[in-house]
């Protein structure tokens, strides 16, 4: 008799993102006057059109596709090298880290490299996440096996939380007993909160003396304004021979439905095995790309590319100025609200207070109901993230003015009727 | 401490295809005056120029990513809904299976889906693969930990091993002790055989008897000509309670650098836990998919459901039957040659003995040498593939008569060379 992988069964209720659109499908089908007026900042999903150094791009490799001379079959599992070149140079190399070509590993995406990567990580590892968290990590844990149950009021039995809090600026605390796996996010989803050189370098520091590995994941990284918080974590002193990193280009070139995203596998970092050898991750990871995947499509790869060239970088560079400032107008907003707000610079998501006295869900079911306006609860995101919810900068400029307007009205609502 | 997967380190020499790539570029390197005469028959790539109904969509789909309107942000996790319905009715409804469209799961690709199956499947399993083999099968559930050590000669300790030979017709016999996880290739990569009817309805028996699973790879089914051999595993009653089918658009899409496959996961097919409970595995590879993928670029989904259009059916049609004639010839100059072939019928693969007294690796090596033609050994696909190659159809018309030319000549020297 076969035997399903029972760990699944751990996982409480639906993914977060699923959960939110069940209740906005439920309110929209009980609400069908105001339906159409539903406006969305739950999900980080972009909305504003592809660059266009990245569509030509595409254009240009259709038409390799079908042309017999310039055809191109299966890519290479792990990227081809033009582009693994492109990103070596223009994400590390041209910052001063120092990141080969082949330590590049192209994937279609950020999520599935998250999970891709505990194919090869063993069992039994002491997983340490933040609190609250991009749901990903943990689930991904969960299904693995590294977890035990869940526990009432959130979160899993076996993990050591990471408290994210105002008090600490939503920068975490290193563990008090011995993590082997550490998940950091920076700039931070759901917060907004970006790691500075300090907490990096106490984090890889902490990393080297345990012998931990740490998988930073910098997806949100191309928002990143101010010249002194860190890009990656190879600008970290040591960084290579304790740490993972992800990038994705959903945010930076809107390729949320062209799907591409990368790992960072530096050759600097071993393991020891239970035998006492040390064994080099680079090889595992080129090993599992080459059996489990074919690699990325090659249109895809070329639209890649093209974001490192100068029209390419111009047209990131807007892309991402234009969310930044939705995020500031949105800020602006909840502040004029009364509403703490963090994140919002350097991010693409406010992170910010529910009004007194409210939770999470009822913060976002409130915000539902009277204007119309989906966010993320902060309790989706773990315990820590109770009090708060996540709107999301990734708008059109019309929806964000629009958003900004019913937050007033809703303010003035209420002002009234406690007055 | 942090732990990697040390079951990966059981893996035996590379995967297949890298060996030969390396074995190809030491050739070139020391014999430069022939190395621009090489000509690749051994993996399985496409070499004819896109269907131009796909090329077409993705051009529109890419204007819609240029236009904020039609502009396509994060897929559904599982394929777009257009799409999905495409497949079902297209491969399954029309031939008179039952699948629904929200059994259709796309992904980027039969090799990611092949390895991604593991995740939802328990620790435990006793695996069945064939010998020969598709290695994936085998790779996979070793890094998986569902195997022994490898074993001196070639596979793995704890699999078992179905043969596959000239005496069964490449049809494997039920094996002799119970196993949970059974993959099935038709038609067969390596050997081009196509399961028939007969062996299918044993198989899914068996399958129904024993509580086991059958992974049933249909990557090439496009190739099938004859209309007595099933397409599908759920032509055959009760498939659907023990069978997941893998489907890949790679060879009757001419994808393989597009990406695009999928996975049909029927709503029938439950698991019993270790507590007794009864799990639909729908619901879990559902969660699967949610939690780790962000789905499918919206240019391949669009190329994808544009095959399933009239033009596109008559353009894939003509692009298999292009292979399946290279495959008649390059049989038709085997057997010439006084060696016995296998497939090449229903099967872009042509599977052959190896001149008498060759090993698969020592024909390897003398088709590369003196005819500098690339083929996979047999040997490399498992014990019983010893002593046969594999060679590819999927080549331009130009080069397969080239081969056909090279190996005739071959012939005419080793015969003169004899006599």
């Amino acid at each position: 008799m076969f035997r399903v992988n029972e760990h699944f069964l751990k996982l409480s209720a639906g993914y977060l993102f699923p959960e939110i659109a069940r209740r906005v499908a439920l309110f929209a089908a009980e609400n069908p006057s105001v339906a159409s007026r539903i406006i969305r900042c739950g999900i980080g999903d972009v909305t504003e059109p592809l660059p266009s150094a990245a569509a030509d791009a595409m254009r240009k490799a259709i038409d390799d596709l079908t042309t017999r001379e310039r055809f191109r079959g299966y890519p290479p599992p792990s990227g081809y090298d033009f582009v693994r070149a492109a990103v070596a140079e223009g994400d590390f190399r041209s910052r001063g880290c120092s990141v080969a070509d082949d330590e590049i590993f192209l994937s279609d995406g950020s999520k599935p490299d998250a999970s891709a990567i505990l194919e090869i990580l063993g069992s039994g590892n002491r997983i340490a996440i933040t609190d609250p968290v991009y749901p990903v990590y943990a689930d991904t844990n969960v299904m693995a096996g590294n977890s035990g149950v869940a526990l009432e009021g959130g979160g899993y039995e076996g993990f050591t939380y990471l408290a994210c809090t105002p008090a600490n600026g939503f920068s975490p605390a290193l563990p008090t007993s011995p993590v082997d796996v550490i998940y950091l996010c920076s700039p931070n989803n759901p917060t907004g909160a970006v790691l500075d050189r300090t907490a990096l370098t106490r984090w890889v520091a902490y990393a080297r003396e345990h012998k931990s590995v740490i998988l930073f994941d910098a997806a949100y990284e191309a928002f990143i304004r101010d010249p002194d918080l860190p890009h990656s974590i190879y600008e970290i002193e040591g960084a290579r021979s304790c740490a993972i990193e992800f990038r994705s280009f959903s945010k930076v070139g809107g390729f949320t439905g062209v799907r591409c995203g990368y790992t960072v596998m530096p050759k600097d970092l071993y393991a020891t095995t239970s035998t006492g050898a040390r064994i080099g991750l680079h090889a595992l990871w080129m090993r599992r790309w080459a059996t489990c995947s074919n690699g990325v499509s090659w249109p895809v790869q070329c639209a890649t590319a093209a974001l490192y060239s100068p029209a390419g970088r111009a047209q990131t560079r807007a892309l991402t100025d234009f969310y930044l400032d939705n995020a500031a107008l949105l800020a602006d907003a909840c502040e004029s609200m009364g509403l703490t707000t963090y994140g919002a610079k350097n991010s693409p998501y406010v992170w910010m207070t529910c009004p007194t006295g409210l939770g999470s869900w009822d913060a976002f079911d409130l915000l539902l109901r009277e204007a119309q306006v989906v966010t993320t609860p902060g309790a989706g995101f773990g315990r820590c993230g109770e009090g708060f919810i996540r709107i999301s900068a990734f708008n059109s400029r019309a929806n964000v003015e629009e958003v900004v307007k019913r937050l007033s009205v809703l303010t003035a609502r209420h002002s009234s009727r406690a007055s």
